[in-house]
């Protein structure tokens, strides 16, 4: 037998022919909508990758397609967003919920205590998880306001000595965004951007730590981003005798991502959709868009006064429109009267009630007509 | 507008054809061969799960259609595996290698110790981690063997007031495979079955906890299988000031397994899988097949004394077969042309070295078949 000759026949395989589909418009808060040429792309490779004969499903995280996979995402990566050389790139596991006890697990050394910006339901569930590791100045808070606004630089009481200062940069539940980064002087700024990473651009160097759950602007549900700067490694590194490995994310920047398993579709997915941000003309061009499609749902809720905003307009998400109707009743009527006519995932966050859509990188502005469409017709019937 | 008659027209999908693709045979140890009629299911469906009009990467981790995904997967995986009522079942994140720290976290407390059984790397590996958070007492090792057997029970140095014994039902690298549980009195039982969980029946009820990645039997990477008898979710509550949220099996029992977002493909694939096992004939099924599978191959390599088993017959895994060659400048030559020849995956483990053929539950047997026509000429040619 010649050994370039394959003794074996590969196996052919007749594919299924996919069914015609019918997509709605999906508004929902994450898991949520991708671009669409991205899970044309997926499916199509589904069966085997070409050249590999795997599946993405199937395929080995030590193999050198899937390496290849992995750095080409983070490359993509480093270039939307312009990371810096100083900074590591991580595909971790246990979403933004893991991360409020890894960001203290690592960062916060005894006796130390680290200021957190309380701005949201994620952002006190951030807290709580930190003070069970050490401690925590929660340095301002729109509690009282029920989170409808970004506090003012005016309003931070920051402590200069800090362990680092925690924020979210988007509050998905409450719909309001931090227009400016806080001026926080040398303490490093830790960012929870699960609801807007890469929907606009964002000056990395001025973070120490990004970190956001794939499953909204990136990718599918499965997969957790952290970007860290190399400086705070070395916190990680001098608490390797106790902290679990897993927890650790020196150990997860030396293995580049693959000290064990990382989630390998997620990490494909995200990379196809870095792709395609950068075919939108990366971060500037898709915050135009996400400009675009918000300024236009939020125009409609001010139109006549029938949808009322719950984010102060100072501190309005482009990407989770929150608003409310006259009555609950109507909330209700809204709902299920928009979820029939295709458009799904409007309802709000059970903590908060209302409405709530979700305008995510890859939701189609169609949608966002569909949808002012259907709010002037449904204010004409019940206004 | 008539509220049942949809305003917005859905948006129609043309979806693309995928092109004919080349299957090899995936000898790798995990991620892992899928079903061929598993990955036509995601292929068929990936544009738009047929009714909701969203794909399995975009959809709601609390929609109505994922929540039954999710309570079939467990429905009928408590059917194949005969769980009984007072286990849960929780589908998280983090591989085995987050579990190597979370048992300990959520059953070891101050003062007390657990007894672990070291038959391998991975179980070293849990050992090293358990040692961070509390007292460990080795109870048996083979590691002066090599890990090439698994101890008899009449080495096991128990200690009778262990908060729990902590044992590897298959050794990935070693290739072996406990034959029987070991007898642990009324000690709760905690085995890491990640790479044969579901390929064998299993007596749950002797086990307190049984924990597996899913990407070797059951799915793709990035979901965690725990099955949990409830008197244990008693230790973690009593940790639930300190211990991490996201690493409390009590929370994630209690939610369900939606205290945050899961992996959501991959529930839904091991779902898909879960039914493919039943159509095999459940666990009997299966184990049946799997014999036949590592008992053709085994007997290849037993065959002449050219190739090597590295494991101890009395200890020989089903799951991954570990042989030598005459030397390593054959085993890379074998490497090199077995995978051109469409046998892909078969060097062993860096560890190790020599070679593994992995036979998880969907490897099938032609493959077997090819390998060994493969091993018989490879050993004309060069014996």
């Amino acid at each position: 037998m010649n050994s370039t000759t394959p003794m074996t026949p590969m196996t052919p395989m007749t594919t299924t022919t996919p069914t015609t589909t019918t997509r709605v418009f999906n508004f929902g808060a994450g898991p949520a909508v991708l671009p669409v040429p991205v899970l044309e792309e997926v499916q199509r490779d589904l069966m085997a990758l070409p050249g590999v004969g795997i599946s993405i499903l199937e395929i080995s995280h030590r193999s050198s397609r899937f390496e290849s996979i992995l750095a080409q995402a983070e490359t993509d990566m480093r270039a939307l967003a312009g990371i810096p050389d100083n900074y590591r790139v991580l595909f971790l596991q246990g979403g933004a919920s893991l991360q409020f006890s890894m960001v203290p697990m690592n960062l916060l050394a005894p006796g130390s205590s680290a200021d957190y910006l309380d701005t949201g339901s994620w952002a006190s569930k951030a807290i709580d998880e930190a003070r069970k590791v050490g401690g925590v100045n929660v340095a301002a808070s729109t509690k009282a306001d029920k989170y409808t606004r970004i506090p003012a630089q005016s309003e931070l009481a920051l402590d200069p000595g800090a362990a680092y200062v925690h924020m979210t940069s988007n509050n998905t539940i409450e719909g309001t965004e931090w227009k400016e980064l806080p001026q926080v002087g040398n303490v490093p700024l830790v960012s929870d951007t699960s609801s807007d990473m890469f929907s606009r651009p964002i000056d990395v160097a001025r973070h120490a730590i990004i970190y956001a759950g794939a499953q909204k602007n990136l990718g599918p549900a499965g997969l957790t981003i952290v970007i860290v700067r190399d400086d705070l490694l070395e916190r990680s590194r001098s608490k390797a005798s106790t902290l679990p490995t897993m927890l650790n994310y020196a150990v997860h920047a030396e293995n580049k991502s693959l000290y064990n398993t990382p989630p390998v579709i997620a990490v494909y997915v995200l990379g196809l959709v870095a792709k395609w941000l950068m075919g939108q003309g990366g971060l500037a061009g898709i915050e135009a868009l996400n400009q675009r499609k918000a300024a236009r749902l939020y125009a409609e809720i001010d139109r006549t006064g029938y949808y009322r905003g719950t984010a102060r307009p100072d501190s309005r998400s482009l990407m989770n429109v929150t608003f409310r109707l006259p009555t609950e009743a109507l909330e209700a009527k809204f709902v299920k009267e928009s979820t029939a006519a295709g458009l799904d995932g409007l309802k709000g966050h059970r903590a908060v009630g209302g409405l709530r859509a979700s305008l995510y990188n890859a939701f189609p502005e169609s949608g966002v007509d569909a949808l002012t469409a259907f709010m002037r017709e449904f204010e004409r019937r019940n206004g």
